[in-house]
């Protein structure tokens, strides 16, 4: 009894924003003495702290009462092909230090030492360390396979599929780390904040060096049977020789068959392909179509279609009631949106609504601070007080 | 209490089966004075009876009860576009009347009219009527549309999107009416009682004179935002034009791309092409093929690459832990499974379990009956004793 007080107490002080005693009392129904006990216990445990008085008012000035954002803190990192971005936040949310990195590994083992150096690195800055922090949140490409301890279908990342991977991560992390694809990761941050805000069933379709997805139904990221829901750099696309592929002569190419002609690379292909000198990277092809480059438009045109065959075939399967377009490619709804929605209709009649994600390149993180806070508070609150 | 005390008492017989007063008490937990009464009121509703007596055993012998199967009955109908089905099942779910016969009507008025005479003279046969009936179960192509009062995307059924057309049927059939898209019934009817048994996330393609798709998640229908989940007909597939795509010049055609390729005309058209003497349905092409016809099995084999096409879409999004062929096409299994399977490699490295379907050309039928007896059951307690 006396920690379900405690529980409700400090849920209405995390969730409201700091109160008086009387305040709480009358939130949460609970008497002013069970309040005064509950504030004491939660007091001693570090997770509540008087933040001021009132001040206004009649009568006595009265102690008003936070939930402690310093009671524990969260570290997200997300790994990328290209970029390694850390942020440590605090109990509520609010961001303590933050990293972003270009990622030069080229091998997993060097990837995960570098992933631990840039955190212990962070969090001292912040005057943290990989003990302290209670929960670590790492979204990455890939399926996380919990029997062969990897993450599969992430051939961006080399070795990245390879068996102990995640034991690996854990040992230089420490304990307290959940692994999620980050697509998955994205999905949960656009809806947390960004452009699925109050939307219950969607997806996030995210375009960068590799093609993703993932799925919210009635609120919860839908994995499929093998956590695989989402992998549409597997759709297939394009033509093939049928005489080969019944004799079993045919190999996918990594990625897949709508990532190889969809994702940040074959926008550079594309480009050049057109005649537009040696662009660099999809970013360089993007900023010379807005600046009005045929061949760059082209590129991007073409990648549109592309990703409005992808769109079509998500649509068939599961009839979205939105679609958010996210990642390095994605991102460029200005240039992407009226070509994709423009092809959409040639392949099919049933057409979702498709907008840009709000949250850029932050998605990944956002939604990785959603899932490492409710885990953390959860955790913070029974180390603290759930056995009592 | 005593509405909850009979409804525990009726789902023990219903479930277990038959059984005498000690019995009945030693299973629900009631008292044997207290199950007495409940089968009292139960008898006078109608919804108990006596099955006869124990004969073996000491002491003296028993009244066996049973749930009577006669206090309300089912109509369930499947309309495809080359088949009407039939049944009327009392509350047990025997069959108690089965009709079968081809679907000869060019209008949807015409075909709303044959549905309600076909009833009519199955349940007259069988001593019923359409008043009678609790609970009527229609399973049709194509997506219910509660604002429109019509099935959205069944361009097999003329007629069948017009406003109204849903009221048209309740209009003839009368109270109790339940229009459900007939993959989803489908999907129900394999997991009930045929190659589904206990899987709790699947997916039923079936391929017939059109091609869908039922998803049942976590043992319940996935219906999406707008009922077109499982639409798989629509998935883009094939060589396009993209510059008339981007031009908004193109139009995909009726039921869809994939569709277009790969449901039971399209059998009956590759088998043509590669020099078979005029077969007149998709049937006679896989009996050919059967027979070792080498042209028949060309198109047999190149409908499968096209289902392979699709299931490998299906699996990138939404990764199924199995898939089960049914409808006309899909349940030559023998023929399609090998080559399906040897193409899908070619397409992805997801390859999920294929099976062919149990139930044959009763898998909408039988879910039909899951989906009225479920809800028949309910009725028929509440209209005689739910509000005493």
């Amino acid at each position: 009894m006396r920690t379900l007080n405690q529980r409700a107490v400090l849920d209405r002080l995390r969730h409201v924003g700091p109160a008086t005693r009387p305040q709480i009392a009358k939130d949460t129904g609970l008497s002013k003495p069970t309040v005064g006990q509950a504030l004491l216990g939660l007091e001693e445990a570090g997770l509540v702290r008087a933040a001021g008085r009132t001040s206004a008012g009649p009568g006595r000035s009265a102690v008003v009462y936070e939930a402690d954002p310093t009671a524990g803190h969260v570290l997200v990192v997300d790994i990328g092909r290209q970029r390694l971005r850390l942020a440590a936040v605090d109990l509520t949310g609010a961001v303590v230090a933050r990293r972003d990195e270009r990622n030069r590994c080229r091998s997993a083992s060097s990837l995960v030492r570098t992933v631990r150096q840039l955190a212990e690195e962070l969090l001292d800055g912040a005057g943290l360390s990989l003990d302290s922090v209670i929960t670590k949140v790492v979204g990455s490409p890939g399926v996380p396979d919990s029997g062969n301890r990897a993450l599969q279908h992430a051939p961006n990342l080399p070795g990245w599929g390879r068996k102990g991977l995640l034991d690996e991560l854990e040992a230089e992390l420490g304990a307290g780390l959940m692994v999620e694809n980050d697509a998955n990761l994205a999905a949960l941050g656009e809806r947390e904040q960004g452009a699925a805000r109050g939307a219950n069933s969607f997806v996030l379709i995210t375009v960068g060096t590799g093609l993703g997805m993932g799925i919210v139904v009635d609120g919860k990221l839908f994995r499929g049977a093998h956590g695989a829901a989402g992998e549409i750099g597997y759709l297939p696309y394009g033509r093939f020789d049928e005489a080969m592929l019944l004799k079993g002569g045919l190999t996918p190419p990594p990625g897949g068959m709508l990532e190889r002609v969809s994702a940040a690379s074959s926008v550079v292909e594309l480009a050049a392909a057109f005649g537009m000198a040696e662009p660099d990277s999809a970013r360089e092809v993007f900023d010379a179509a807005r600046a009005g480059d045929g061949q760059a438009l082209r590129a991007v045109e073409l990648v549109a279609v592309r990703l409005a065959f992808g769109v079509a075939a998500v649509t068939a399967v599961i009839d979205p009631e939105l679609v958010v377009l996210g990642g390095g490619v994605g991102r460029n709804g200005d240039l992407l949106l009226e070509p994709l929605q423009r092809a959409l209709h040639g392949f099919t009649p049933l057409v979702p609504s498709i907008v840009e994600g709000e949250l850029g390149e932050d998605a990944v993180l956002s939604g990785a601070i959603a899932v490492g806070l409710s885990k953390a508070q959860q955790l913070v609150f029974d180390r603290h007080l759930g056995s009592a």
